[in-house]
């Protein structure tokens, strides 16, 4: 049987943080339908007080992470009186920092999305990384933190976005049987190169989905067989020979794929 | 004085979550210098044996997400040993979960990067959105959740990058005053469209330190005041006429736009 829980999710910034948490916590539960209201940017009594009233309408798990003292202790009274449970589960992890670091937390609401150097470099990051998707400009490659490179459609541009995100600019290369990649692609110094693998099968079936949706044709050597098994290990035999780190993506997501780069990304640093 | 704290994040999942959680936190304290030890995917005893090793050698604060419990004992009980706090902030989530759910919560790790239908969604929105930056394809922009109009240099790619990674198909146009948008702009039906606009002084420094960084001669209408004023008004006009809604950029990092055009987006929705 599926039970229906509204979960409220009040964040006095982007909330972001907060979407995560709830996922990652309702990924532990079974046949849970959820009603999730967002509410970002509450930094308001009168923002608050309007939320209060959705609440009251559609009662269910309130997890916040508002950072003012008198906006919280208004938002845990009223639930209390409503017999709501509220959470905040940033808590213990500012009175872990606040004991070992002898300070209090401050009260600064969105502080974490301060306009600072690692943010611009984080913005330049997606920039570069868009402008070098997909072989483009790749005389400029050296300047990349990391270079992926894969067979069509093994998710390298979302992975690669992904990354940018995170504060990596990433290039990436198609491998193509036919039409071997820039040179300079082999004499890389800078950048990690890593190589995208993944199960013929699964490729097959991403690439057939991928021209029924452009309503193309899907009988060709893209989705054939004998003709995907040989490309990928002609791109495997690539990496191989390049010393380059491969990761198989049949059963990874984006988050993941990018979790391991990341982690390769950390090894090479120490 | 600044103070010097090892921050050891361990995830059985990909650690974004915990990122986040680690960013927020310290934002509320000062004059902190962390070093942030990241273990993404921890899933067996060994590898946490391993970085149990290095927590000692490097001891400070730990934050986990691990849902396994004898792993979570083991860790735990390690780090008590060791005089070291541990936090799990998913707990008090989780258990306000279970309380109002009636069951326990399952231990699978990385449970919310299930590849559904979600997922592709997702997967989806960052190729459209990819392939749809700066006006390219504009024919197919009623397919798109979100249309971002902006002059040069309002942060339309960052932010449709952002947007991508939480779902929305979004498309972005400039707004340039010589060269007037595609008629099909003004009779979009389904998707949200946002004017960006910033102030010029604000506008004027990112477009110097953008020509500065292609070594390009910054003198020109590009960053010239009277010109920039009238081009932000030009903008603006083209919203009002429209009735679009306008975020101003100008204080504002890219989540924090986002989360702005979210709440559009969902107050729409309702």
């Amino acid at each position: 049987m599926t039970t229906r829980l509204h979960l409220h999710l009040l964040s006095d910034s982007t909330g972001e943080t907060l979407e995560n948490i709830a996922k990652a916590a309702l990924a532990q539960f079974d046949d849970v339908e959820t009603v999730r209201h967002f509410w970002p940017m509450v930094r308001t009594e009168m923002h608050l007080d309007r939320i209060l009233a959705e609440i009251a309408q559609n009662p269910g798990l309130v997890v916040y992470t508002l950072v003012n003292p008198a906006m919280r202790r208004t938002l845990e009274t009223r639930c209390a009186g409503l017999g709501l449970p509220a959470v905040a589960p940033l808590d213990p992890v500012n009175d872990a920092l606040s004991a070992m670091l002898g300070q209090q937390a401050k009260a600064r609401p969105g502080r974490q999305h301060v306009l600072d150097a690692a943010y611009f470099a984080r913005v330049d990051a997606i920039q570069w990384t868009i402008a070098h998707d997909d072989g483009i400009a790749h005389e400029e490659w050296e300047e990349a933190d990391i270079v992926l490179a894969g067979v069509s459609r093994s998710s390298k541009t979302p992975t690669s976005i992904y990354l940018a995100n995170r504060g990596f600019k990433t290039a990436n290369i198609p491998i193509v049987v036919e039409s071997p990649p820039p040179a300079s692609l082999y004499r890389l110094r800078n950048p990690l190169v890593v190589g995208l693998t993944t199960s013929a099968d699964r490729l097959i079936q991403v690439r057939r989905n991928r021209l029924l949706s452009l309503n193309q044709q899907p009988d060709t050597a893209y989705v054939e067989e004998e003709a995907v098994v040989r490309e990928l290990a002609f791109a495997r035999r690539m990496f191989a020979d390049n010393g380059w780190p491969v990761i198989d993506v049949t059963r990874r997501s984006i988050e993941e794929t990018a979790a391991a780069i990341v982690s390769l990304a950390n090894q090479r640093e120490v």
